[in-house]
Parts: structure tokens; C-alpha cells; sequence
């Protein structure tokens, strides 16, 4: 319940139209794709900066808790107001203030939706790298809070590669401007990656300058198949060992493509496993840039090596691709998708020990992602209780090996609620110690998303 | 003067040939390339990461600063021990302890001189991308100390888009590992892009890993000349704005041209501006890349554009480019380099604006580097003292109007002494009294580094 003092203060910065208590549009903003729910006491729908730094300002004098929500996308309860209080969804904040092709930048505000801001800079022939799954839905606050990735980080980067300033407002109250909008800077401590990826824990972002890239003119997909797994995580090492980038190299085991020959029909083959990789380049680069690629992609237990034939084919291929994570939902409401990332020599061995975790637990988990970073998706897929209490076992064991393999618990999804107790297994103490003197300094009463991340 | 007691404690962990308080040693550790000059009571040089925790037990228990130190190629005064205490030369911890050319890491210790890692890194076809004109002798320490770059920045980014994970030891004490060797990752709080560029403020490095960039087959050098730097700085938004990336592009102007041509004989022309631009690729679509920048490169204002016939021409052009820096010093002892970086499209204006403020002050003022990145050297040349006094004058001026064009202090020399008085234009007193915030948590003796950066 919000104190009515607070509410008395919201309301005279927000308008009747840009503040809710009513719990059935409450409820509405306490969900996000991590299945996990809570209700807020108050939705706000802040439009300016202005009102953020008021809202911000209230939050601490009544002590409640502040949670940034983009488009609820995320699949780790990051945006879930478990402790109840104030949601600020950024929805209305979304306009695209500045599109200055010649310097490569734009400027938004955070509840720009990723796909709009594509569609936004096309005429320019620019893009913005981050392309998780939920492109068309979620926002590129967001993708701020979590660093999202998607298939095209292996060459472009992810979130945290492509944000050049911010203008936020921390949770002591402090609104402020970090970075600078040049592909270099060395003036001071970065404030800009610090705040990348840290769930709206220590400032709530009201404007962001993003790294746009060239749209490369033409782009040829590949398919490859193997006899299995292994041959084709050995397959994505030799590929990123080479100098030519792929703008996408994706991994589908097996069960995957069963799966996804479901929804993507006979474009998707039958194998041991698939990569579906994409170059990019100009016209008069591109066929040298596919044999490149195409001859790393060669190698023991290759099947089938295909150049995607027409952009039926094409979308075919993505398709199936994009409609995994989904498929798998309908499979298993209760499935666990980890987005784990280790060294791309290790992705062989990790997609080993899932197997023989799979089998020791005699639980279906099948694996697909961004092989070129190392960050497969990990997906178990319990279908009744006994499974799902084996799931749980399945996972830890799961993170053990990650580490083992030196790599760690995310690479594009984040921590939230669900990651949050394997943090001192991916982090020493003293590490975590210092993220949190760091939160307390951002953040000294708590207010910003408690109870995640850290 | 160090206490007694502190010195006996350094003289428990370092061996009679690692630990100095010889003012002659001592001297020479207390001098940067800023000119800038001061001794310290003590150098230590550690060997080991154990070592390091223990000196900074020490300094902490005994109030004494602690300086880190590369090979004091910096030109800011960041590793002048202004306050005395102890300096911590890294320069023995310099193996390198892993190259993983599937992956693309190298784990190094910080002492490694960027130099010498690429001599090691050449056989696996990798490079580490940050390329300072010091990196013969200058060590990775302090390229991350600094986050520093270099012509390649433009293409591979700087020190900070290419460190991957770090191990280190807060000023509080704390020894911590962050990162993972990993091109993503979402777990927790950057601390390793929070270090790079911190200056030795927050902890002291002891490993580093690394992002290496797969060596292109081949390279061409293209020189284009124009008549006049607005001309020039014209090209660089066009080269910029396609999609093609060059791996360098270099910008001298009709000054530097007439010193260059000093060092570098015929094979550097006399013209209003100069651009020497690299492109990097395979054998087979390297052509089609330079066409494309060639393309770009074309415009109102050039003069002549030359590919760079045989090795002899590009190893004249690059040794004249890169002698600069030491030239201008020949010129003018007192030179002031300023390393300001602006948003590219604004390159001309901030060109103009140097003529201007050079005509306003009857003082030289030269400007070159790396325009991809908007990262001008501005070099102000008093040769006397009524010159240098104006100098005072001109930079003032100079910081001003890089602000004005939404640019920044520097690139990627750092801040140290030299820039620390500018530090409240750049950024504004809230994201400052963030970073002071930050600075005491990791810090909270103020002992490493003190008076540095903020």
C-alpha cells in the first residue's frame, strides 16, 4: 500500500492519465516472460525527465521501491515488483529524438521499441546492433538494463558495445549525463557500462546516445548440418578463428531441429545438429567473404553445406529460429531457458555436459543460440512435477560446469530474481562486495529494484 | 619520508633488488612525458599478484600513496607521485601467461610492453588492437590504465572495447577477479570497463585478459591530399559515413605536412591537409574495400589520391605521422598536446576553430590524429614565455569549443594532472560527485593515486 502522502505527491507530478492504483492495471505491469508476478502499489507513466528526477525524488522520501520497466520482455523477473511500490513504465517516453547519420548516433529516449528504432534508421541505412528475439516488442531501456545481445552481437557487439552516453537519474536523487557521443572517450570513470546491464539497480535512464552501424548492402545465409553436436561446435571454432566475422552464427542441436521443422516446414533438415550463419558485406566483398566462411565451416562430420536459396528459404531458416524459445514454452510451460556463455573452444564441452546431465537426470534439455559469442541457450524442459524437481538439480549442475569451463551465468538475459542466488558462485566475494559498496553509493536507500541482481 | 615501519614491511615482501629508496632510483620513477617531475620515497617491483596485495596492506596501514606505474610513457602526469609514498613499477611482471588463438585471449601481466605481446601474438595471426605511437616501449597496464588507443582504434576500438576480464586489488584491500574470457557477458555490475581508464585510482592491476582481433592477410596505405583542412576534414564524415571501415585514418595538417616532410622526405607532399587512411582484408575483397573508401574519400577540395607504392612510401608516410608527437617537441619544448575528441561531423569546426584561436593568440597551433574517431591531437607550440603564457589562454579556449561541439577532453590520453582543473566542463557535478563516490568505496583511504583524474 502506498503511503498517501506519496500518492498525494505523484499525483501532482503525474497527471490521472499517467498514474494508476488500480490493481487490475497494477497487475498488469508486475508481470515479465520469466513467468514470476507481483503487484505493484502505483504504475506511473512518466514522459519527461523531469518527472523521473520528482518520481525519484518521492521514491526516497517515502522510502518505496522504484522498478523500471521497459516492455517486460525479459526472462528473469528483472521487472518483477516483488517488493511491491512504484513501476515507472517508460512506454510513453519514446520518442527518437535525433538520427545524425554522419556521426553514427542516435539519441531516444528509453521507451523506444527496438524494432521502430530499426525502422526509424533504414532510410539512413543504419542499424542499431541489438537484436534479441523480442526486437519487435521490447525497448531499448531494456536492452540497456539486461545488455541484450541477439545473433548479430558476434560481430556487431552487444548492448553494452553499442551505448555511447546516458542521461539518468541515480538513486541518491542525482541526475546526471555520463559518456560522450564519439566512438572514444577517456575522461573519468566509464558511468556508461556501469549502468549497461545493471537492471535498473542504480539510475533509472531517461535518455540514451546509441552506436549506430552501416547497413551492409547484401547478405548471403548459410545452412550448415552435421552427424552431430560435436562436429559442429568444433565447427564454430574454426569459423570464429578465422578473420572473416559472420553477422550471425547460430547453433540448433537435434532436438531443436525436430522441433523447429515444425513450424519452419522442409527448409529445416533433419541432423545432428545445424548452423545457420549469415555474412554480410557489400556487394563486390561478399562472395569472397561466404568462401571464407564456407571453407571453415568444412571440416569432419559435416553433412550438408548450403547457401540458402531465395529469401523464402531465408526466412524459413530464422523463423524457425526465432520461434525456438516459444516452441519450447509449449512444450514445457515450466521450462528453464539459461542463456550461459564460455569460451567458444568450450562449447563443445559444454554441450557434452549438458547431455550427460540430461541423461543423469533423465530430463529433456536441448541447446541452440549465439554459438559464435559462446552463449548457447540452455534449455531444460520439465513436463511434470518429478521432472521439474530434477530440473533444479539439472540447473546447478549446469552452472557448475559453466564455471568450470570458464565462462559465466549470462551473456544477454541477465541476473534479476532467477540468477540471483548463483552469484557468488560466478563472482568471488570480494567482487561482489564491491558491486554492492558500488550500488549503496548510486543507490543509498535501496529503492531502485530491490532485491535483484545483487 | 617513508616510516620506518612501512619500510621494514616492504622490505618483509620485496627482495633487496626489488624494493628502492635511493632518491637517484627513485628520481628516475617520479618523471611521466608530461615533463611533469616529482620523487617518491620508495619503488617497489612486484613479481607477483601476492605482492601487490601485500604493498597495498602496507600503504593502507601506513596512510602512504601508492603509485602504479607502467613505463611512464603517459602525457598527462598520471604517474608522477606527486604525493611521494611509494611508487609500484609493474615493469617485472611482464610474461605473458596465455595466448589462446581459438578463443582470441591473451592473459597477460601488466607489465608486458604492448610491443612485445604483438611480436608474440604474430605467429597465432592475432593482434591486440590498441596501437599508441608508444607502443614499443609503453606496457598494457598502462594502455589500460589510460585506455589507450591509436590509429587502429578507428576499425578495432581502444583499450576498453578489448579488455576482457581483470584481476586486481582495490585500494580498500580487496583482491577481486571480474570479467570472464568471453565477448559477452551480463552478470553483474562492469567493473572491468570501470577500471579501464580509472588511472590507478581505484585498484591496481595484476592480469589482464585480453581481446585479439585476427590479423587481415593484407593492407593498403591510401594518401589523399587536399587543399585545405576543411576540405579534408569533409572527407573523413564521407569515409565515415559508408560502410566500409578503414583500420586507420590519420589527418595532417598543411603544419604538420612541412615538419613531416622534415622526417619523411619526398614521400610526404605539401598540401593544405593530408589523410593517410589504411584499409586492412583478404587478398580478394581488399580491392573492392579501397575502391569503396577511394570513393569516399573523392570530393570537393582533394587534391591527389595516391595508393601507396611499395613498402618503402608506407613505412615514409607512417614514420612521418608517427615522429611527429616527438618533433613538435623538438619545436617547442613546452608544447602543450591536447588530445580532445569531437563527434566526427564536427571535425571541420573544431579545425576551424584551432586556426582561430592560433590567429587570436599569435601562437602555432598544429592539428593531427586519428580523425575516424574525432580524436584530434590539437598541439599548441609556445616557444617562449609570452607565447606560453597566451598557451594558458588558448587551451582554456580550446576546451571550451570542443565542450561547445559535444566532444570531450581526451581520447585517450587521460585526464592525470594535466586535464583535472577541466574536469567540472566536461562533465557535470553530479556524474562527478558519482565517480568521487565510486572513487571512495574502491578507495576509501585515497591512497592510490592521490590527486589524479578527479
Amino acid at each position: 500500500m502506498l503511503p498517501a502522502a506519496a500518492l498525494a505527491e505523484l499525483q501532482r507530478v503525474f497527471a490521472a492519465d499517467a498514474l494508476s492504483t488500480d490493481p487490475a492495471e497494477c497487475l498488469v505491469y508486475g508481470y515479465d516472460n520469466s513467468r514470476r508476478q507481483a503487484t505493484p502499489d502505483a504504475v506511473v507513466f512518466p514522459t519527461s525527465h523531469e518527472q523521473v528526477v520528482e518520481l525519484v525524488r518521492i521514491g526516497r522520501e517515502h522510502r518505496q521501491p522504484l522498478v523500471a520497466r521497459g516492455r517486460g520482455t525479459n526472462t528473469t523477473g528483472a521487472s518483477v515488483p516483488t517488493a511491491g511500490g512504484i513501476v515507472a513504465s517508460f512506454e510513453r517516453m519514446n520518442r527518437v529524438l535525433r538520427i545524425d547519420a554522419d556521426d553514427r548516433i542516435a539519441v531516444v529516449e528509453p521507451g523506444v521499441i527496438n524494432g521502430d528504432l530499426q525502422v526509424a534508421l533504414a532510410p539512413h541505412r543504419l542499424f542499431w546492433a541489438p537484436d534479441p528475439t523480442s526486437a519487435p516488442f521490447c525497448s531499448v531501456g531494456g536492452n540497456i538494463a539486461c545488455n541484450a545481445g541477439g545473433p548479430r552481437a558476434v560481430k556487431y557487439g552487444a548492448t553494452r558495445d553499442n551505448v555511447l552516453a546516458l542521461r539518468a537519474v541515480a538513486g541518491n536523487g542525482m541526475a546526471f549525463r555520463c559518456g560522450t557521443p564519439t566512438t572514444k572517450g577517456s575522461t573519468g570513470y566509464d558511468l556508461v557500462r556501469l549502468l549497461v546491464g545493471s537492471e535498473g539497480t542504480l539510475a533509472l535512464v531517461t535518455e540514451a546516445t546509441l552506436k549506430l552501424a552501416p547497413l551492409a548492402s547484401a547478405k548471403r545465409t548459410l545452412r550448415a548440418t552435421y552427424v552431430d553436436v560435436g562436429a559442429a561446435a568444433k565447427a564454430v571454432a574454426r569459423i570464429m578463428a578465422q578473420p572473416v566475422a559472420p553477422c550471425a552464427l547460430e547453433f540448433l542441436d537435434d532436438e531443436c531441429l525436430r522441433l523447429a521443422r515444425g513450424h519452419g516446414g522442409d527448409a529445416i533438415p533433419l541432423a545432428g545438429a545445424m548452423l545457420v550463419i549469415e555474412v554480410d558485406g557489400e556487394a563486390d566483398t561478399l562472395p569472397a567473404a561466404v568462401d571464407a566462411i564456407a571453407r571453415a565451416a568444412r571440416g569432419e562430420g559435416l553433412e550438408d553445406l548450403a547457401v540458402a536459396e531465395g529469401e523464402a528459404e531465408v526466412a524459413a531458416l530464422w523463423a524457425a529460429r526465432k520461434a525456438l524459445s516459444p516452441a519450447l514454452r509449449t512444450l514445457s510451460p515450466n521450462k528453464i531457458n539459461e542463456d550461459v556463455v564460455v569460451p567458444v573452444s568450450r562449447v563443445p564441452e559444454l554441450v557434452a555436459a549438458t547431455r550427460a546431465i540430461a541423461a543423469k537426470h533423465a530430463l529433456p534439455i536441448v541447446c541452440f543460440g549465439h554459438a559464435g559469442n559462446g552463449n548457447l541457450h540452455v534449455n531444460l524442459l520439465p513436463r511434470d512435477e518429478a521432472e521439474q524437481a530434477r530440473a533444479t538439480h539439472a540447473l546447478d549442475e549446469l552452472f557448475d560446469v559453466v564455471i568450470r569451463l570458464d565462462g559465466t551465468l549470462s551473456g544477454e538475459h541477465g541476473i534479476g530474481l532467477a540468477k540471483r542466488e548463483f552469484m557468488p558462485r560466478a563472482l568471488d566475494a570480494h567482487a561482489l562486495a564491491l558491486m554492492r559498496a558500488v550500488k549503496a553509493q548510486f543507490d543509498p536507500d535501496g529503492i531502485l529494484n530491490p532485491g535483484k541482481l545483487l
